[in-house]
């Protein structure tokens, strides 16, 4: 029997290789989408590619854009990531490590890939815990977008399918998605989640993905196979 | 006094060149956002470029994203350019040029843009009357993706601002568009609307937008200086 497709967001972190693995847990052929958007972290995407063939995606895709035209955050600028803070300081605000409108291009470039191969389901790593702080990860702006969807394709006018943007993780702690992850067979020691790492991909451990990681692990009490790989970091 | 900044879409054609014009005379300072995306017609891109100077644009940003990695349309696949259809033929049914969440990820950039910028407002040029058949030109998918707009972006979560996205054209018959721009003093010689235009940027004349072109100029009661620039297409 033919698995429906499924396009997943792939960055190559923690939480969307997770993601890839519920989705093709839940019966999809999974088509992994990432982007080269400026980051300062771009080794990521050679994690997305190992992620991406170790869980068996359909297909990979990486979409070139570049979002420095436009500036606006640490995370694509020349601002520098924030170490070490407090879990109380990650919790309060936006972060300056907040991409503008990032989220929205990705699930836009979902969209358009979606409707051209027929599918109608789209994962998204999102995570309203972890990452209060981020506007475009809360249920009510995936939702609002799922809505948007609907409205902006052909599929969804012609009413052939409905669109869903399915958000596994987003009331998740980082430390059940572990446990999940761990169940579905991913491999961490793969993934990269560090937004500021070195040249071989070895993570600071003092960034706020670094330290939220960190703590996951802990409370799933589990050792991070990626500081095995590299050593105490 | 300084004028409240707008990002505005700007294809390079008729009508987002009138829209420019009128995000101008509505006292914003026109930020102008084009996109390289594999389309046919990339000398549309030079023409931009000319209306945004002619109007004064505060900035003029050209974004490259490759829709092509997708397919699906006639405008940037290999698939031919429907010509000499009828005006019945173009008013049923979604056209083969559609381009699979297109507008979806134009206004996504512009969301991008308009966040770092600091303004709150985006003007785009769709028309629900002349194209009824996209999805993503209709009044509730603007609506839709305002509201999910304000829930995308630290301004819209700070309640700082509220992002408005301004589609004045959206009930406009294309003769109308015509009479604001000329009213507006908009140059249409230095538009492009074709879909398949000669190595020149002569327009084929035989295009659903050639058509609709010229079908707007004449109820206007006006001639297009875009044909007296390249003679009788």
């Amino acid at each position: 029997m033919t698995r429906p497709k499924a396009v997943v967001l792939l960055s190559g972190g923690l939480d969307s290789a997770t993601v890839l693995a519920i989705a093709k847990a839940e019966g999809y052929e999974p088509y992994a989408l990432s982007f080269r958007y400026g980051q300062r972290h771009v080794f990521e995407l050679e994690r997305a590619r190992e992620v991406a063939r170790s869980l068996g995606a359909g297909a990979h895709v990486v979409v070139d854009i570049d979002l420095r035209r436009f500036g606006g955050s640490a995370l694509t600028a020349d601002i520098d990531v924030p170490k070490d803070r407090s879990m109380d300081e990650m919790s309060h605000g936006i972060p300056i490590t907040y991409v503008p409108a990032r989220n929205t291009i990705f699930l836009s470039f979902a969209l358009a890939w979606a409707e051209t191969l027929g599918s109608s389901d789209i994962f998204v790593g999102v995570n309203a815990l972890d990452y209060s702080g981020y506007p475009d990860c809360r249920p009510e702006y995936i939702a609002a977008f799922e809505r948007m969807a609907n409205l902006a394709t052909r599929a969804g006018v012609e009413g052939t399918q409905h669109l869903k943007i399915h958000a596994p993780l987003i009331t998740m702690t980082k430390a059940q998605i572990i446990r999940k992850g761990l169940e579905l067979g991913v491999d961490y020691a793969i993934t990269s989640s560090c937004y500021d790492p070195g040249t071989q991909g070895e993570p600071c451990g003092k960034c706020d993905s670094c330290q939220l990681r960190a703590k996951g692990f802990a409370e799933a009490g589990s050792a991070d196979p990626l500081v095995h790989r590299f050593g105490s970091v």
